[in-house]
């Protein structure tokens, strides 16, 4: 069973995930999985992973675990998280502890294995931004949750250990510290502005237009003002909301097209790099005064977006040792680069 | 000229460290210096870095930047921050950015290019310890620096560039926010107790004794309870201090003991992983009420110690999107395990 401990020190919880039998030098193994190796999730071979939690594509009449799909959720073969039993907190002496309870899924994007976000049809990223508001949604429903993110990480280096294109979802029964912070910050400038301070982020980089990769009538693409990584974007739908999951269907189709342009000029420009890519969004609203995680969400005074943090640069000693980086390119000239990509 | 900007949410800086010329696929390339190859940290070599700030072994009537050195600190050649200037405070609109004014030393550890400091000799690690705790001392000098911090990256995967061992130190005109993160958690519980929360914990893990991997008269080497890292190892002084430089000769010695077994515990349990290795230290004590970055040191509630986290596991997107690590290792296992070693 995974369990959650609190650094003694700052507010930081983080999943100590036992795989049985892993040994000292398992961990040192670090290779891309050989292409034309077996992949249990190409269609013929829904029987290698758990049973599937929903589809998109295949009609409904139809057996489940077999092909015709166009988007599959499947429970993630080896969680962080188990997703079976209550929630059980402990304390060690002056540490604390917690069962790992949550929800870890994978959402298989094609069932193509060579498919690319960037090369994308709005039908395919319909279906999957589709998922995941559903998947989202549902796991909301569940109590024991009040924080659920969606990711994606694509190449080895970002921390993919399958090359079958998927995005993930976990859901956790605690707010993690670095979102609270964020949120904290957020409610203490709404408190004193009465203004979102994304909306105002996002009002100074349009007037200024050094950042501003690309935009239309739903959604912005920025390089940000304090870019911790070299050509890291982010989309901010224009309209002030708090969650992702609220998004209008016409929004969900440009989300897809702008996405998967934002994709293409960062393949264009850099080659084909590993990225990372996160659904920022806020916690479950749910969690009640009362609730051990009560953050208190008020729909004004955060607003989702979407990171992507292309993995060009290493972590090392400096940022580990103090959380503060070093980006070797500008904002500005990412953006003049990835402006010029042809999409 | 580097410069640093806040992210506008929350309390974090960047260093935006630009190297004129610099293209996109220029940071795609990412291979392992051929062995072999020039190196110019080598004796001999010594006319390829920046004029040396300090040395070691050479006797001092003999020409400086010169072969006869056993350690040898040199500004790096590609430094982050630079250290001519007065500081610069801006605002952009609701932006905060400042120039890049800093230090950034390399300390070449050996004239050995391989040379290890997992089996280094007491002279050589006291040599080393005496180069960090001079240079820190002089860099706290310039009242421009608030904040200094001293580390190793080894392996590329770390984010070496240059095989021969060396370590970095660097100096930024503000505390970072994750360092000021723990000297606020730590002075709210020593407020609140009375009594240094390091100390507490090093307590309760010597009387528990389920993750304390080696221990003598005058340090403690710990796989923290919540590690985020898979056999990550904290060594702390068992008597109480604030500042690592005030360490006594015969801490000095037996720190670099104690350093290199550890260090040898891990290339002897994993193989030879590539880790970082931070000497956590309370900010500068020059800094005054009035200073903008003022923190207000009292040497009783922080407490310094070395961190040292094998590179074992890819960052990704559920990390960069939470702060919440996920460790397939538990402390007590990783212990036990490098308890075995042969030292």
């Amino acid at each position: 069973m995974p369990e959650l401990r609190k650094d003694p020190i700052i507010d930081r919880w983080v999943i100590i995930a036992v795989e049985r039998g892993r040994r000292p030098h398992d961990f040192v193994v670090e290779s891309e999985p050989p292409s034309g190796a077996f992949c249990p999730f190409c269609p013929g071979n829904e029987s290698k992973t758990p049973p599937e939690i929903a589809q998109w594509g295949r009609p409904a009449n139809e057996p489940p675990n077999t092909p015709g799909w166009n988007v599959r959720v499947v429970p993630n073969k080896f969680p962080a998280l188990t997703h079976e039993g209550a929630l059980d907190r402990q304390g060690l002496g002056m540490f604390d502890q917690m069962n790992g309870i949550g929800a870890h899924e994978v959402v298989i994007e094609s069932p193509r294995h060579d498919w690319d976000f960037a090369s994308a049809t709005p039908e395919e990223t319909r279906d999957i931004l589709g998922a995941y508001v559903a998947r989202v949604a549902a796991l909301r429903e569940d109590e024991r949750f009040v924080y659920t993110l969606v990711f994606r990480n694509i190449g080895t280096v970002a921390g993919a250990s399958l090359a079958h294109p998927h995005s993930q979802i976990i859901s956790v029964p605690i707010i993690p510290g670095q979102v609270k912070e964020h949120l904290d910050a957020a409610r203490a400038y709404y408190m004193q502005k009465t203004r979102c301070v994304f909306c105002d982020v996002l009002r100074q980089e349009l007037s200024m237009h050094d950042r501003v990769v690309e935009e239309d009538e739903h959604f912005v693409v920025l390089s940000p003002f304090a870019a911790r990584f070299p050509f890291q974007l982010q989309i901010y739908p224009r309209r002030h909301s708090h969650d992702f999951t609220l998004m209008t269907p016409p929004e969900i189709e440009a989300l897809g097209r702008t996405l998967s342009r934002s994709l293409h000029r960062i393949r264009e420009t850099l080659g084909n790099p590993a990225y990372n890519m996160m659904v920022q969004s806020a916690p479950h609203e749910h969690s009640r005064p009362g609730h051990p995680e009560y953050w208190g969400t008020l729909p004004q005074d955060y607003h989702w977006h979407i990171d992507i943090l292309p993995r060009l640069t290493k972590i090392a000693g400096f940022e580990w040792g103090t959380g503060f980086y070093i980006n070797p390119i500008s904002p500005e000239s990412a953006t003049e680069y990835l402006r010029e990509a042809t999409v």
